[in-house]
């Protein structure tokens, strides 16, 4: 439907990477805050399959993506225990992963837009379903790790998704060819995240200090 | 359907009035937890439309009030936007603030009895319906603030949705004029909310020191 | 459908007692937060009906099963209301309410369970169905208390569900007399739940020191 055979292979596989990053990442969350295996193994789902949960519930886009592929609940509990035996090596692997999230970042964000292409929604919603898709997941997580979501004031972590999205979707009214489109959009998201990594950017903060209620 | 062409218009300006105010106020909210300009524009979308949203996903009323007017996104995030530009002036507002969130909770109290009436539900749900939406956009702000929901705590802020509701609905079932008793429902809830906000009124607590696992 | 009449009533009734246990010590759990009357009726609608609801709304198994029966609404709430009054006798009945909670999480379970077996899901999704539907009352009843949910630290509790769905769907794989198994499933998972109660069984928890992001 968008983009050639070999884009959505291409697209299906850096899934299935993201999501177990996703999942691997989280689990790290849950040692933090000492959750036993099940625990880690459930955090672990959430995380990397929430937000497009969130995103089908909101669309009414059923049925969900783990409903429909049951490997993935396996795949992502799976990885989140692995993580309990490698936990002590991945400190070394610690910028591995924050690449693979931020591939995650844009691949979630890129799979939440066609969604709501799919369903001929507006242009509006096509990229707060590809933000949504891209960053809930990670807003759970905190919820459930009882913090304030990093997403409120990590580097510019919804600032690309929102920008991927915007990118992608003004491409494809351009009329370009969707493959090169696609990339170009997941390359400048990729970059503006590493680079916001590797140099601390950060979106201004809103500090105020009086009283509200 | 419900009411003449006037009274709805009259609460769809009602409405884009309310989710303005009630994006403003959750931005006040995300600066005294020094988010950043993107968490603040979110967590006002989240605040304004989020009682709808999670309404409408429960009693499975698709499409979303956003997704089909996705022009609200647009406005309460702006409005949350702007609150940072004029934030050092908004305590001399407190008080129409703290006006305008009253005619929120009647507002949206009065609209999501609408949504549960036009799907012929029972009247505990309809009651529980206008409850949602009045009040569960306030408790997602809580809930991404890392803070106890103040509903569970404040100034008869659910009690006033839930009578406001009991109240249109025992005048709609006496068969009495519709605009009529919306109007009564209405003012009687900002009534009732203003009182209590100005003589600190509040239900009684529960307080429990044993215990419970 | 699934079992025959006797055992529908059976675990209808179980299903009673159990979503009236859950808001009564959700109920508890408000008081330990000093919620006000209000707040401490919907903590416990929302613990004792919110994993039925998630469920739903998760699997697109639309109405749900309050709006169908809004009855559960008062039942529960009224119990928590109960609870207020009671509270001071409530610590003799301690074990009482702890096993009335274990047989809860079997019984919610197992319906949980049914309803994605009706739905005709993979086994997989049958067993996620059933742990939802056991737990995630629970994770909202401590999300919305801002405390780390319980589920994710304690004695065995996802355990045990997750164990008790796959015990009764690998006896109904095996042609086996549907009530029997659902007595064994439910024996099984109340025993297991018991012990670890007892004994103080959990599961290895999984502690981890270094950075994550």
């Amino acid at each position: 439907m968008f983009g050639s055979f070999e884009t959505t292979a291409l697209l299906q596989t850096l899934f299935l990477i993201a999501i177990v990053a996703e999942a691997m990442t989280a689990a790290l969350a849950a040692g933090k805050r000492e959750m036993d295996w099940v625990g880690v193994c459930l955090l672990g789902c959430v995380t990397a399959l929430g937000g497009g949960s969130v995103r089908d519930v909101l669309l009414g886009n059923q049925p969900l993506t783990w409903v429909q592929h049951p490997s993935y609940l396996l795949l992502t509990g799976g990885a989140a225990l692995f993580t309990i035996a490698v936990a002590r090596y991945m400190h070394r692997l610690r910028n591995i992963f924050l690449f693979l999230d931020a591939v995650g970042l844009v691949v979630f964000t890129i799979i939440g837009c066609n969604v709501a292409l799919r369903l001929q929604l507006p242009l509006v919603v096509v990229v707060a379903s590809g933000m949504i898709t891209g960053c809930v997941g990670g807003v759970l997580r905190d919820i459930l790790c009882n913090s304030i979501p990093l997403l409120f004031r990590a580097e510019l972590y919804a600032t690309v998704s929102i920008l991927t999205g915007l990118l992608y979707i003004t491409g494809l009214n351009f009329d370009l060819d969707h493959d090169l489109v696609m990339g170009v959009a997941m390359l400048f998201g990729l970059t503006l995240r590493l680079l916001a990594l590797r140099y601390g950017w950060s979106m201004p903060k809103f500090v105020y200090g009086g009283n509200i209620h």
